[in-house]
């Protein structure tokens, strides 16, 4: 595909700086910008990668950054270069079809334009909103309602009686409703609490491959619209996970832990069980979170604390050395008088 | 499903305080609770929760935490809440069936009473135990033998020559009996070294979804009887856990370690190689177990202690800089004289 | 199988010390080794075993340390261990053949020898090399290209566009090719960027269960060829990995990471985004590394530091209180004059 800066510029809605003629048939990295792309210059940090450039055009949010280069103003270059991108590289169509190898139960529904790909699965009472689509050897369990357009991407397990809003997308591998952890021990025995809730998730969810989301004890277990989850992530029975909160790989909620709306989370959080966090907060990386917390911060460390404190913390470290030299020479002065 | 106080106590081996002929129709948790169910206290923290309680009756241990509310008393309020969650949602009996598009191998064994549902795969020479469950699209290799009773749900994919005891759930998306991590490096090369053993479940053992054990490289890596694994777990090749395990979220056990009986562990703990760890050990979160270990107590950190030691070591940053206080104190003392 | 020892040590080119004669029908673990078996002495701190050792036979890089017992000397005795397990557990071979219920586009390019069993998918476009299998229930996208002699277990996910080298080996439930986990966030709204790249996988790399691999949002994420990588491993989009690393379980490297050729990581480790990690660098398990690092040395801790360091870190702790009491006593010692 090849377009001119003037069509990109109207389709992000900003202004061309330079030659609007010029064409562009590709978006790239202005680390590794090639030529007869448009590139973004986003992070300030990055500026110096930009004389090299070998991109012929530049999403800028200032016009002076562009020094003479073409370009095209926007308030958010990384944003316009997301919807750029979309325009390089459309969703591919496939026409909707429900395939012979698929096994779809007579009581299901399953709504307008619907595709469900071979050794697909959709059970009992199920429901598939219009423009889903279930991928090859996926299991939609009995009583499941889908929105419309989700992509659940192949062999993803979605367990009986999970409710998941509109545009879900959800890859390969991962499995939703599945049991919660409990046993209740008597006598040396594990007895199994039987896992009687549901799995709710919100529209606008995006979880990637190989999570695991467990369906409530009792009650539920529920997923905040457009919050975004990342690969290999578990989500323990009756977590209630707020709106528009971004998890990032290897996060492991415990049960019947909460999280406020708008929290982020960098890789290989850990959180408590019954443990509250308040909206807004943002986590390092490797936190584990024990204590309910207001939210609204950032936080770090284990047991997680404002980052700020965690980080006098960590100097504390460096201090001792010198305090021992200090403290040596002291005792000697004192031995020498 | 409806039934009165006296069939419920009945059920559990309590007894009716209060009035036996209300009706129950089911369980709610007691921050949660709702008119027309029974909830339990367990953990005394929660009383404060009972007063406000919606619910019309309360499992309790003492009697005098009713205050006049109707309950039953039961020596184990959470037990009695488990069986009773049993009663209520009793596991669907689905008729005993083998799909057509399923592909059972005519060597393999099949016991009464077998589901092998739609895609679902049993190759040679594998036994499966009546009564058990096989999920869709679940993989059972080559010379599997599966007991009496399991639940296997959809996804799954189960190596050859795996042995799985009576009474296994095994959720979606795991793995057992994949290759062990081990490779001999010479000249820059690094050479598989052939995953030939096999791995040995017990009786009773649930794991959860996206795990993964590793067959043993020669010999076994074993799973022992009621021992219960939460998502995403990873076993590595040779391991042994003992009996009665609780193994949460995000564990990972490296090749040769040993795990006693009746050990815990909270989420997203580490086990070092050729690692043996003592029976009825309690090991919190994001623990990282580098040297054998006696047993018999709780630790935490990493490297793993006596949580007691572990505590003091982290409350001797806190000590820090009040010694830089003293200290700087005194050499402004010795300079001022 | 039964082989005499002047066959094994033909077969892995070492030298007989003793009877050439005797019948080895089997290897075993020198800590467990059983009657009919050679056994191998690799780590000298094993040397305690061999001598109660049942084994009729033992690989050793020294003849004296067989004190008489039959052996086979060669330089690298695990090495040899290896090869010799190949001989007794020779990968069975199937007779190559597509099953009917496997799902081939008539556009793919399926080349000699090639299996695809039952439940298997192979889209639009896709080309699998020579002597490759392709596992039950598993997915090979649209316009994938799997090398020759690659095995591809059942329940794994491909997706669309990913290049993987010859002799690949892929275990159940790892995902390949899905998005990236990329976001631009805008009037608190997380609008997706399309993730338009994809993954390339070098020669000879092994991939563990339920691991994650991310495509790129532009251009490659890639892993270089002999990389050997455990299970639940993720690797998020934009990522390079190096040659000949080892990577073990519970790895998680975020965005545009580049990991360098021949890098080993312990357990549970992270590396953040944008970090470049040397070749040849080391990493304890659990290690965080949040800054770039030259490579070529052995590191842990979190933030990630040369493990020396970390160590002497980690020893001031202990300092702590002997310094408390020292000082303590020169406080005292001033008050008494």
């Amino acid at each position: 595909m090849k377009l001119t800066l003037r069509e990109i510029a109207f389709h992000v809605g900003g202004k061309v700086i330079g030659d609007p003629d010029i064409i562009i048939s590709g978006v790239s990295e202005i680390q590794s910008s090639v030529p007869g792309t448009i590139t973004f210059l986003g992070n300030p940090k990055y500026r110096k990668f930009l004389t090299d450039s070998q991109a012929d055009a530049v999403f800028v949010s200032d016009e002076n950054h562009l020094k003479g280069k073409n370009g095209i103003l926007v308030p958010n270059p990384q944003l316009a270069m997301a919807r750029t991108l979309g325009l390089f590289f459309p969703e591919s169509q496939t026409e909707p079809s429900i395939h012979q190898s698929a096994n779809v139960d007579s009581s299901a529904t399953i709504g307008e334009n619907v595709t469900i790909d071979t050794g697909g699965v959709v059970r009992f009472g199920a429901v598939i909103g219009d423009g889903s689509n279930i991928g090859s050897n996926t299991v939609v369990g009995k009583n499941v309602s889908l929105g419309k357009n989700c992509q659940i991407k192949a062999n993803v397990t979605i367990y009986h009686g999970t409710k998941i809003g509109d545009n879900a997308i959800i890859h390969s591998g991962t499995s939703i409703g599945c049991d919660g952890f409990g046993f209740v021990t008597h006598d040396g025995f594990h007895e199994k609490i039987p896992q009687t809730g549901q799995v709710e998730i919100g529209n606008d969810v995006e979880i990637g491959s190989n999570c695991a989301i467990d369906r409530a004890t009792i009650g539920i277990t529920s997923i905040g619209d457009m919050t975004k989850i990342d690969n290999l992530v578990h989500i323990a029975h009756n977590v209630k996970v707020g709106k528009g909160c971004l998890i990032t790989a290897g996060f492991a909620a415990a049960g019947t832990s909460e999280i406020g709306d708008y929290c982020t989370f960098a890789g290989q959080v850990g959180v408590a069980p019954h443990v509250k966090i308040g909206p807004n907060s943002v986590f390092a990386a490797k936190s584990g979170i024990t204590k309910s917390l207001k939210g609204g911060k950032v936080y770090g460390g284990f047991p997680a604390r404002e980052i700020k404190e965690y980080n006098k913390r960590e100097a504390l470290l460096t201090e001792i050395s010198r305090m021992r030299q200090k403290l040596d020479q002291l005792i000697q002065d004192r031995k020498e008088r």
